[in-house]
């Protein structure tokens, strides 16, 4: 049977009605009751086509087919049932439905030994125990139990204790850490979080790369001086000093490549008085890119301007890096598999970066990775009015479908 | 007998002294106690000269020789003892005790009928009133009872009520208008609050105009979205705007005029996190100008470059302007009266514009009026930190002196 968009249509609804916050958006914090209900409805469906489940020691639920032996190396697709606060139907959820349906599409069609596992990481946003991608990031080691405890929810319980009732189980985190050799391979679908495709009208691409992430704070001092009073060639004013910044960070990013990405997101101006010239900013810097050695000429290249800009207005810098993660590139081996298996129905597949991080990124260095995402209206995410279509995300699961029955994968 | 630098210093010292925050800088709220010190102060070294005092109904208090004849035309000079809260202890004052000084070395030569009066206007600094420059307002006619009863200060009382035991007396604010027959002009002598003179060793400066001042609000609207999936092409970053704006706005203020200041001083942006692309952007804009065409010119070439900027990045904007006061060019007569006067000095007398409003302001369209600056060390005002050299005060001094004893004024 082919993949059916009107049974993704209803795994969307319902899950929809799994939130904490109903007429507000998604409301799903992770090991709580609204998500727990999520969870459990892929579980039923999925259990209903055949699948048996098995949640893993950090609390990531896999569903597989009966009919596939312990050992044998499926594929994996999955993503995140969580939610930010008051967010959309979308994120996270189109990437758990559509392998669901790829499942539920070999049931009907008679096979009981599709190598697909469906996986569901736990707490993926970031925003029940301020840290992302937890789920992931234990079942690879390199997040350890230790670390989980000091991770707390609204209701100050850690990810151990709140994670316990839902498989969450420390003293296995080493005896059932990813095995490689299980998985060709992890296809991700996500939406894409970004108006791009939307306003190119691509449906489904294809993700070459996660972008790698660096943060900056920057801080300037001048000098705060009448505004009325002192010339402008007798300044030292800092808001003018970040402005220039700004700017040459916005015209700095294309210079290093099409799909660097850089925002001034924050800023802070002292007085911040109409009549007074400023003496203080503080402002930070995001910087993304698909390399890390694109990162690292970034990285100096926003030195040496920011420095010669603060040195000719006579500012003095601070600039402190708050973060920095690796770019991770997809594997070319499953991005070329998913090309083919696309052939029929998005040739050529268009090609993207993620801008954002993604449980992908995690298994990345793990497993051959690689992600679709699909097309989000306008651009809008994290917010009730994130909207993809239906038959863009039918496309993608059509996708997947082919790229796990192809045999040459 | 000469100027002496001596006395202006003991008569800064005395003053300080009256403060509402010893140690703190001067605090002198209009019709305060330590406000009240200060001005029996002037008041007492004045009639020890052979002044006599009067208070106009406005609260401005004046001191001439006994031996002027009532109607007789005189020279008109003084400044405020009132101060922002923890300001300096030249700002004002340097003005009211250099024509003390003049008033007392003419004494002493025995001139019992110098062309003189002192003036010590009330509420200049308009931090106690929330208004600037209320005494000079109320006596050239342009506040009335009505707005001055609105005004209150942090007790909760207005000006009219305050100000009654120190001679605000409403019933005779008409009465008791500016005559401007009864002078031959106002010459004003003030800290220049700005650090060109000092930067220039230039200790004396003649006032040729007050700058007009112009400020708006800006509002600018773009989109908010992921700081990591949005392209750069595909932004609407209100706070990139912003900051081309501010660039912008530096750039055309020198292109206006030499005298000619712009400032961004306050910023708001909107959400103002580190990953999101800022989709609201609030800021001001203060443009100084000494003459009322050139704040025109710039209000159009504001006006149409922040329009522009705006439309090509698809930001809307509100662009609303919230203070508009006139540029005062100085009397020409009473300027080359003054240069005249600084020849034995100060020749040639260099020239600025003040930036920063003054009571002479408010009388310019009145009287025939000039000013004379006196360098602040690095510009620092409104700061216990203020600081002005003596010697440059007692050549201030010298000059009105020549000025108001010179038959041809």
């Amino acid at each position: 049977m082919p993949i059916s968009a009107a049974r993704l249509q209803r795994d969307l609804e319902r899950i929809a009605l799994a939130t904490a916050t109903p007429g507000r958006g998604a409301g799903r914090p992770t090991f709580s009751t609204a998500w727990a209900q999520a969870v459990d409805y892929v579980v039923g469906e999925s259990t209903a086509c055949g699948c048996r489940r098995l949640v893993d020691a950090a609390g990531n639920v896999h569903l597989r087919p009966h009919g596939i032996e312990d050992r044998h190396p499926v594929w994996l697709s999955g993503s995140h049932l969580d939610s930010v606060p008051h967010g959309g139907d979308f994120d996270g959820v189109v990437g758990v439905v559509a392998p669901l349906e790829v499942l539920r599409a070999a049931w009907e069609d008679g096979c009981t030994s599709l190598p697909l596992e469906l996986v569901i990481f736990a707490e993926e946003e970031g925003t029940t125990f301020g840290l992302g991608m937890l789920g992931s990031r234990t079942w690879v080691g390199t997040l350890d139990a230790a670390r989980l405890s000091e991770l707390k929810n609204a209701q100050g319980q850690s990810y151990l204790e709140a994670g316990r009732p839902y498989g969450v189980s420390p003293e296995r985190f080493k005896a059932e850490r990813l095995c490689p050799n299980e998985y060709r391979g992890l296809i991700e679908i996500h939406i894409e979080q970004g108006p791009a495709m939307w306003r190119r009208n691509q449906p489904v691409a294809l993700v070459t790369a996660i972008n790698g992430r660096r943060q900056y704070a920057v801080e300037l001092r001048g000098a705060a001086n009448h505004a009325g009073s002192t010339s402008m060639s007798d300044r030292r004013d800092a808001l003018a000093g970040a402005a220039e910044m700004i700017a040459m960070i916005e015209a700095l990013a294309p210079s290093l490549g099409p799909q660097v990405v850089a925002t001034v997101g924050r800023i802070e101006c002292r007085p911040n008085a109409v009549n007074v010239i400023p003496d203080g900013v503080v402002m930070t810097v995001d910087v993304r890119a698909p390399a890390d050695d694109v990162l690292l000429d970034g990285d100096a290249e926003l030195q040496r301007r920011l420095t010669e800009i603060a040195a000719r207005r006579g500012l003095e810098i601070k600039l402190v890096t708050t973060e920095s993660l690796p770019a991770a590139a997809m594997s070319a081996e499953v991005c070329q598999h998913l090309r083919r298996a696309a052939k029929s129905v998005a040739d050529p597949l268009p090609e993207t970066v993620s801008g954002a991080l993604h449980d992908a990124a995690i298994l990345a260095p793990c497993l051959p990775t690689a992600m679709l995402f699909i097309a989000s209206r306008d651009g809008i995410s994290h917010n009730p009015a994130e909207f993809s279509r239906i038959d863009d995300l039918a496309l993608a699961a059509q996708i997947l479908y082919k790229a796990v029955t192809d045999p040459s994968g």
